[in-house]
């Protein structure tokens, strides 16, 4: 298996050259400011961290994973060392607002270190990656009490959080869930049901565990009108912050998975257990919708990080894997045949995971960065970024996902029969990606949420707001006979994208089911636009850092080569999506469903 | 985990409906006729063996996976006990010659009832599998005293067979091979070397192994041209047929891989082991090629059974989980929620599988009738056959089995989370289906094939030959007003498809990359259209049957509706593979080999 080396290279030439870091973090309000020597530091601490720490534990994790036993969850050799060390660098806290304990950083700077920490190891991720949701949903609704018992324990990393949401026959439908909660005389409540899927919902790395478990109280209106939300501790927390009785929630068995083995997916029983309510009875639905939000951005960089971790490897492996000669000659005469990297539909290959991860790294940077300013920026920056966060977070999500997991699988394709077997790793990079387009709001929900409350919802106001961005753009480079064609291109990629846009809110006026047949097809078409923008944008800095003769020319060179790759050959996948749409919902919608399959 | 039902109907509806199996069997010279008595009778036979025998044995191989001991592999549970009841019900000589104990039957007949054992079980079918391959070689290039002492016992199923070609350094490029055989005085042969990804290689359901071996003779030329083939028996074979000693070949490991884990792919050492050379000195590759042409055709089978069996579980899954209402209103109004199967999207996903899975199944079993002619057909059928087979070869392997990947995937993604819970067996699906596009040749080997050799290297005159063949077709259906525009989209797309051809032709004369880099793109743009064909003809044949009033309507009615969302939302493919085709090789080859990643 290759070894971890953090992108620095190119996540400094993401931030400083595309997205012009410093000049943001300088118009940033954060508590502490992110100066350009304190991003570096704090950077290569994380490279450190996750090269030599966390990603050593990657393939043992994925190997032994986690054991149950009725008295709980151990996970595999080492996690919780490491877990150790993390909490000893402060890391949990790092871009927590530092009121609440926290570092006091812009929320970005977490999001670049978060990952370092995903790729070399997705599953040990999972455990601190809870509880970010947590600090911020007990910050933004717990009353000062909740936050002074729980908050400063998570932030510190001493405990961690969940989100208790899906029950067995609940998942993206949460409105149908059944667990109860029954106010008790002392103001608290006694918490009774069974949730599935809980991400680190027992482990053995933290002292406690603070679950946030959605519930009905008695008498509450059906559907997600009805649902409240309640602070259940492992351990219930005595007045003075220190650990009493151990709560009525066990870890009734864990989950055999595809992948992200190393994660515990936890069935938990709660049977009357103490829980505290936290917001407003009926509300929980909001909370927990904030808390999803932050999240989809999180499982986004799980794209990133599939789809990175798998590019390094098969770049690695297409480099010294020597098999058959080039096409025009070959190019290792000495040696007994060519590196593979030389066959072209090897390069096609591994062109496209890089075009789809260093594309995506840019969007997701840039999107961080809107949360920056939605945290820490004056009222106008909060404006734009609020439309831009709310439109792209579901394309983020799916799109992201998506292609991460199909450079996933383009690196596992790279080492032949090698990518088969476990001994390389590749195969769990596909594994443990499989899982990302799926929780956290399936492709297809997301999608769903694009079209229908981000798009059509504006009435096409949030999508304009975007287009003009890009256009504006667009137009400032059109005398720029390097990136001419691209632009040209571009620009009529936007004109179809609104047309398109049209074409599905008409048939939806009409039809509903023309908006949800269009989904996935527009939100892919719309991802592609996207990462578009960030390709040109990408080869316009390079030209100029090239002809300005300035930094590693070789890095500029590889990004103008890559976005002409992107434009060639991979943005033309626009075109399928757009006639997919097109097509119209009727025959995705004829046939009666009992005719699916008729054996 | 949902039960395997074999897909008898679709079985039917494909051979009788589509390809008219009555008059195609009744044309061939087979030494034993396929009645459709016989036909029906063997297929409801083996549907049960695959549904009451290998299916269960599906998820429990999986989780127990293959166990390696210095004295051998032990196989899962149950597994050789299935082998027997196959070997007693005398699957294994079913479409075998009769000349060597083989029932006589045509090979298409093989490949029906090889569906339902490899959607069944896939790991399973590879040990009988691999013995298919010897068999033809043998016949083909053994000796008579090499017949009579092999093929009888791998006909009757007694023993196994191998493919040994594969070394750790050499996979794709098999003329670097190092295994050495050294002439002993009695005219046999010391065969030394390392073998790995042998499937079938080594465990406990027969009572020999006959490995087939390439190695070099000592002084033969380097590359393929210096190979020979030799068989090397696990226990040497007395002049009396009976079991002699145990041959200097040894299991040193067996692989852990992401799937197929019932599968053994073993690491075998030759120690100096007893080997017969097969065929001439140095031509052992063409022998290979042979055998490796016939396995092709069973490799892309794998994608047509992993969709299958995807597909079965997902719609299932789709019309039981109850999850939100139809945009359009409940459609199960006295249930929580509706069956998930109202939603557009998971419609979409459902008939993008039925497309592709439906349509292989039309397209591979098309392609081995020409199996069938070219074995017992006359003048002129062999000849038809010999170019269609030549030619559409590759394009089946690599394209039916990259759907098949992406239907399985699919399935998953209709399950949610559930999906990748190994409990619901779609995990394994996925785990199964991802080593179909890699193992004898990947996707890139067969694109290779398929435009250079094939189709270039004919001067375009194979592709024209089936071009013909569909246009003569469309034509006959110009005035059918029920699949009028269904034609005319696929003559447009007949006439871009020699266009393209001329494109690539042209571009290759001037550099031979143009053809490497376009080459997966224009198999898969190929593979779209040739399932076009496949849909434009069931659409018709159902609409002929509906208006006659024969037959199972819902199933001719959901033909023709699947047929329209292929050529809806499925065809429009060829629309980002044609761009991309014509975009060219540069910007696929303009990146220095070392600047592909630069961290």
């Amino acid at each position: 298996m290759s070894a971890y080396k953090a992108p620095l290279n190119d996540m400094q030439f993401t931030l400083h050259d595309l997205l012009d870091s410093d000049a943001h973090y300088a118009s940033l309000n954060s508590p502490e400011s992110l100066t350009p020597d304190l991003l570096k530091a704090v950077l290569d601490n994380m490279a450190q961290f996750s090269e030599e720490v966390l990603a050593p534990l990657n393939q043992s994790g994925d190997d032994e994973g986690c054991e149950w036993s009725p008295e709980g969850v151990t996970t595999p050799a080492g996690f919780k060392e490491a877990y150790t060390q993390y909490v000893e660098g402060g890391w949990p806290g790092l871009a927590v607002d530092s009121a609440i304990g926290g570092q006091g950083l812009p929320p970005s700077i977490g999001f670049y270190a978060d990952e370092m920490v995903g790729t070399s190891n997705w599953s040990w991720s999972m455990y601190p990656g809870l509880s970010r949701a947590s600090v911020r949903l007990i910050s933004e609704d717990g009353t000062d009490e909740q936050k002074r018992l729980y908050l400063g324990k998570i932030v510190e990393g001493t405990w961690t959080g969940t989100m208790c949401l899906t029950e067995a026959h609940c998942g993206s439908d949460v409105g149908l869930l059944k667990t109860k909660a029954a106010p008790n005389t002392d103001g608290s409540y006694s918490i009774t049901g069974t949730k599935i899927f809980i991400s680190a919902g027992e482990h053995d790395m933290a002292e406690n565990i603070i679950h946030l478990v959605l519930a009905r109280l008695p008498g509450a209106p059906d559907g997600t009108k009805g649902i409240s939300l309640f602070i259940v501790p492992k351990f219930d927390v005595n007045e003075d912050g220190s650990l009493g009785e151990r709560n009525a929630v066990q870890c009734g068995s864990i989950e055999k998975k595809m992948g992200i083995n190393a994660s515990v997916t936890a069935v938990l029983n709660f049977d009357g257990a103490r829980g505290y309510l936290i917001g407003k009875e009926n509300e929980g639905i909001n909370s927990m919708f904030i808390m999803m939000n932050a999240a989809r951005v999180g499982t986004a960089m799980q794209g990133l990080c599939m789809g990175e971790a798998a590019l390094q490897s098969s770049v690695e492996y297409a480099q010294e894997r020597l098999q058959m000669r080039a096409l025009t000659g070959p190019k290792n005469p000495d040696g007994p045949a060519d590196p593979i990297i030389v066959h072209p539909d090897v390069r096609r290959m591994l062109l496209t995971q890089k075009s789809l991860v260093e594309g995506s790294r840019a969007f997701l940077y840039w999107l961080i960065m809107q949360v920056d300013k939605d945290s820490y920026g004056d009222e106008e920056q909060r404006s734009d970024a609020d439309i831009a966060l709310a439109l792209l977070t579901p394309v983020a999500k799916a799109f992201v996902t998506e292609v991460g997991l199909e450079s996933a699988n383009l690196g596992l394709q790279c080492f032949g029969g090698h990518g088969y077997i476990k001994e390389h790793g590749v195969e769990q990079i596909v594994r443990d990606a499989r899982i990302a387009t799926v929780y956290e709001g399936t492709t297809g929900i997301q999608a769903l949420d694009f079209i229908g409350r981000k798009v059509l919802g504006t009435g096409g106001e949030s999508l304009k707001s975007f287009t003009r961005v890009v256009n504006k753009y667009c137009k400032s480079q059109q005398d720029n006979a390097g990136v001419a064609d691209m632009v040209t291109r571009l620009q009529e990629l936007l004109e179809e994208w609104g047309e398109l846009t049209m074409v599905i809110g008409a048939g939806a006026m009409e039809n509903p089911d023309e908006a949800g047949a269009a989904s996935v097809d527009y939100l892919m078409y719309s991802g592609y636009i996207v990462l578009a923008w960030f390709w040109l944008q990408m080869a316009e800095v390079s030209q100029r850092k090239l002809a300005a003769g300035e930094g590693d020319a070789r890095l500029y060179t590889a990004k103008v080569q890559t976005a002409q790759f992107y434009f060639d050959r991979v943005l033309p996948r626009t075109l399928s999506h757009a006639a997919s749409i097109r097509a119209g919902a009727a025959s995705t919608m004829a046939m009666e469903a009992e005719n699916f399959y008729l054996g």
